[in-house]
């Protein structure tokens, strides 16, 4: 029997030990742009937290789980209640939730999960598989569609490895985290390579589920690039692939597992392409004229096929919150800003670069990234800079459960696009992000940077932090991410490089994959969860998902 | 309007006026291994070629297609009747079709090939797919499945292209011929870098809609990997994808359309990811103990992430048959294999090697991988031996004629395995080939090697010169493809890396994809083929195409 994990905070992110205060320079750079930080918005006690009633678990459910894996606890249910956007911790902070799971199952096996699927398909049960719980789009909200419960079914009883050091291939259970997983690696001398911001919580099967993409992914490629094979288990039988590094016989069905968000199936596991530990890591900072020049370096060294492991060009004003808040105010802060000032930079755009592998590769890596940043116009700000980066590369969720705190509107959304319609991809989501704040009342920065880069194009993430406004975060949030949604699609963008689609983008997908593109989607859901079990609700407009496929 | 093309051989490969004659080096290679030449089995006129009746098209479908684009001319029938295959190859040289189509439609436009499919889906006429013919898996076999009558659609007057030099992207038309594509692409700096052995008459749609995979795809990458979007005109609308550098919004439709073999719909044209046209290249030929020695330092290689352009081995036999036909059998071929003597080799095998790019990339891997090959044991052949291999890359088929012409039966299969089971896989096949040709009386020489190499593994590309047994090659080669189909899937190998499914394979995907992954396609082509009209008999087994799904 493997418990559901209790060891994160329940009301939002990250080791309850950790703490989250604001800080000096935090405070200063947000009163300084007129964000007032309010009250203190701490979540209730757990035992204080209304949750709608529980349905009792189907008795051929609870047999095929097997009862000892069946959670139907408050703190259980409420753990499994939300993810980790905007939304979902304001809902936690403010005790009242909206959608629970009847009861958490826990998995921890794939005959199991058939077992399961089974019996919810014949009971009439939504099934919401859940890894991290980290989703950012609302992937693993229990919905019950067209159902009377819903269960949320934990893969945290999935925690195998097996390695193959020949083919450099791992089996690794859906249920290890990003941690767990690199342990177990490196216990035998090899890493994974993906550090997505969410790492310490999100599970393997979720960055598959999601095709998700790590800071370093550059360097180890993108979570999908490194699926060499995949199993889905869903309520009408078991698809897997062949461990084959290529075949042509048909379509990729691999990439039609990768990415199914849970709408199709179970993933129980993944064999994924691993690489030796690298001997070497080097992260260093750079300071470019703007972001635009920041971004034209990382053309050229993507085309020219000479990407670091890590690259990324915030712009001008990203840098200028990460500069303030970083700096400390005193000596130190204005040495160092007048040591660029000398170098003819004020303000301007930071860039990130890290290199990972052996000494030699590290070595030459970093000459000929050096040089093009160079070309461009970038100053050198050293390692100290690039380690702090390292250092706090997983800490934003921390940071922004302290803005939360302070009742301080917080949230993330990303995109991507080919270079030549990537500026004004830029432009046009930053204007309507800030249009749309102005337009309710919200005192706030935008700011973003670009992480991921293609020889084709490259990815933006938008940081949004600001007032939650006159009618409150709740109900002024969705209007700007719709804003932002059409912004994007307007330019060309795809609605996300790397969060997936979860409920908050299903209603626009039709707008990035067209009529036929939905249809095919539904072909493969009505023909593996004709009963529409399968996290309801998500990736597939809600209004469509289990039902009839749109009419052309 | 556009004709379909009429410049190769109708009856096999090539331009006509490129000579097919065996050589004496050839001649006394088949010799010394008991391959006896035959008579000359050279092909009949084309006007005695036997075909099948043409069905009348039907008048619905030559509306839609206008009736200028509509060929129904015997040659025309004939040059769409066969791929490349040794059975079609022997079929056409004896005179005697089983199919053709009923008519040849070249298609002009998008809105064109979809008024097209409306047509011959009312009017239940099979449609097949054309690009360049030179499928080897039966992929262009007009087959009509439960229907009357079956068109030949060839997209040769898809042959546009645009390029956008910001994001090295171009929209090619899926007729362009490999040649074709390549020249447009040079005229602006660029290139596409794909090239498989069946580059001068293959195109754009059919590079797709197989997953071919070309000889400097270590360098340049598969061509599902080049594709950056993709569209595709079914019977039920269109589908297609957003140029982004990756999406995660939900199961990549991209990696559905590609390798979909025409039996969802036709593919018009391609986004591709392109390269400035490289200034230096350099090719050269290794030679080294055998081929598990080879294997072993294309691993170390790939696994360093220190690939060539082009990185081939090929096992003793085949090294020793190239020899044997590349070497004079003068003063020449004796002083080579002095040379090798005095250095160890007797034998061994042979690898090539070619480095594509700016002159200091060149320079740099090149001295990477031959540092390696020396590690791993390799005697340094020379430029002159890589270039020889580069000015015949694309000779393979023509000498095939001429084997063909001698009746000799000669044709090839390719699979790949991860590294764990790569030898396996090599030994497994090779030894069921050889034991097949020898239960059926057939003398030949069974020859192997590995072209293409990732991280987790690689391909293993086959070929057979033989005899044609007392029974004939008609009747002896599907014994031989068989034992090797059933070899390969016992070693856990893919049934093609490159050739595709088409019809040779489509018997045995089941094995490879399973049951739900047969299911995954039928609910695919149910949803946008429901009349089953699109390349019949293809990908999914003959039986099922187009009927109900199998039960579970």
């Amino acid at each position: 029997m493997t418990e559901p994990r209790r060891d994160s905070r329940w009301w939002g992110w990250g080791d309850p030990d950790v703490p989250t205060e604001l800080g000096e320079a935090a405070e200063r750079m947000l009163g300084e742009r007129g964000i007032s930080t309010g009250a203190d918005a701490s979540p209730p006690e757990i035992d204080r937290v209304e949750i709608p009633e529980a349905v009792p678990v189907d008795e051929r459910v609870l047999s095929a789980a097997g009862a000892e894996n069946v959670f139907t606890g408050n703190e259980d249910r409420i753990r499994h209640a939300n993810g980790q956007n905007y939304l979902d911790l304001l809902e936690l902070r403010e005790g009242r939730l909206q959608h629970a799971p009847d009861a958490v199952i826990v998995a921890d096996s794939g005959p199991r999960i058939a077992a399961i699927l089974e019996a919810c398909a014949s009971a009439g049960v939504a099934v919401v598989p859940f890894g991290g719980g980290s989703s950012v789009v609302g992937g693993v909200t229990p919905l019950k569609g067209d159902h009377e419960s819903v269960i949320s079914l934990d893969l945290a009883g999935l925690r195998g490895i097996e390695v193959d050091d020949r083919s450099l291939t791992a089996k690794l259970g859906a249920g290890l985290r990003g941690p767990e997983a690199e342990a177990l690696l490196a216990e035998r001398g090899f890493t994974l390579g993906h550090y997505p911001q969410s790492f310490e919580y999100a599970t393997i099967g979720g960055f598959a589920a999601t095709r998700s993409a790590g800071q370093s992914s550059s360097g180890y490629g993108r979570f999908d690039s490194l699926v060499s094979s995949i199993r889905l288990i869903t309520p009408e039988g078991e698809l897997s692939t062949l461990s084959t590094p290529h075949t042509s016989i048909g379509p990729a069905l691999r990439e039609v597992v990768v990415g199914s968000e849970g709408i199709l199936g179970v993933i129980p596991d993944v064999d994924v392409r691993i690489r030796p530990l690298p001997a070497a890591r080097r992260y260093e900072a750079w300071i470019v004229e703007d972001f635009e020049a920041g971004c034209e370096i990382v053309r050229g060294l993507a085309q020219a096929d000479r990407l670091p492991t890590i690259i990324r060009v915030s712009d001008d004003s990203e840098t200028e919150v990460n500069l303030a808040m970083a700096l400390p105010s005193g000596a130190a802060g204005s040495l160092f800003r007048r040591y660029l000032k000398l170098r003819g930079r004020e303000g301007g755009a930071l860039v990130i670069t890290g290199y990972e592998g052996s000494p030699a590769a590290v070595h030459r890596s970093r000459s000929d990234v050096a040089r093009e940043i160079r070309r461009g116009g970038g100053v050198y700000l050293g390692q100290a800079a690039g380690k702090g980066w390292e250092k706090g590369r997983f800490h934003g969720p921390y940071l922004r459960e302290a803005l939360l705190e302070r009742g301080v509107l917080v949230e993330t959304l990303e995109t991507a696009q080919q270079w030549s319609g990537h500026r004004n991809l830029y432009e046009t989501v930053r204007a309507a992000l800030k249009s749309e704040l102005a337009a309710n009342g919200m005192e706030g920065i935008v700011m973003c940077h670009l992480s991921h880069a293609y020889r084709d194009g490259a990815s933006l993430y938008f940081t949004v932090i600001s007032t939650q406004g006159p009618d409150g975060g709740a109900a002024n949030w969705p209007k700007v991410k719709r804003a932002a949604c059409a912004a994007i699609q307007s330019a060309g963008g795809t609605l996300s490089h790397h969060h997936a689609t979860g409920r908050d983008h299903a209603p626009w997908i039709e707008g990035e994959i067209g009529t036929s593109g939905i249809e095919a989607l539904a072909a493969l859901k009505e023909r593996f969860d004709p009963s529409g079990i399968m996290n309801p609700g998500k990736l597939l407009d809600a209004s469509r998902a289990g039902s009839d496929p749109p009419s052309r």
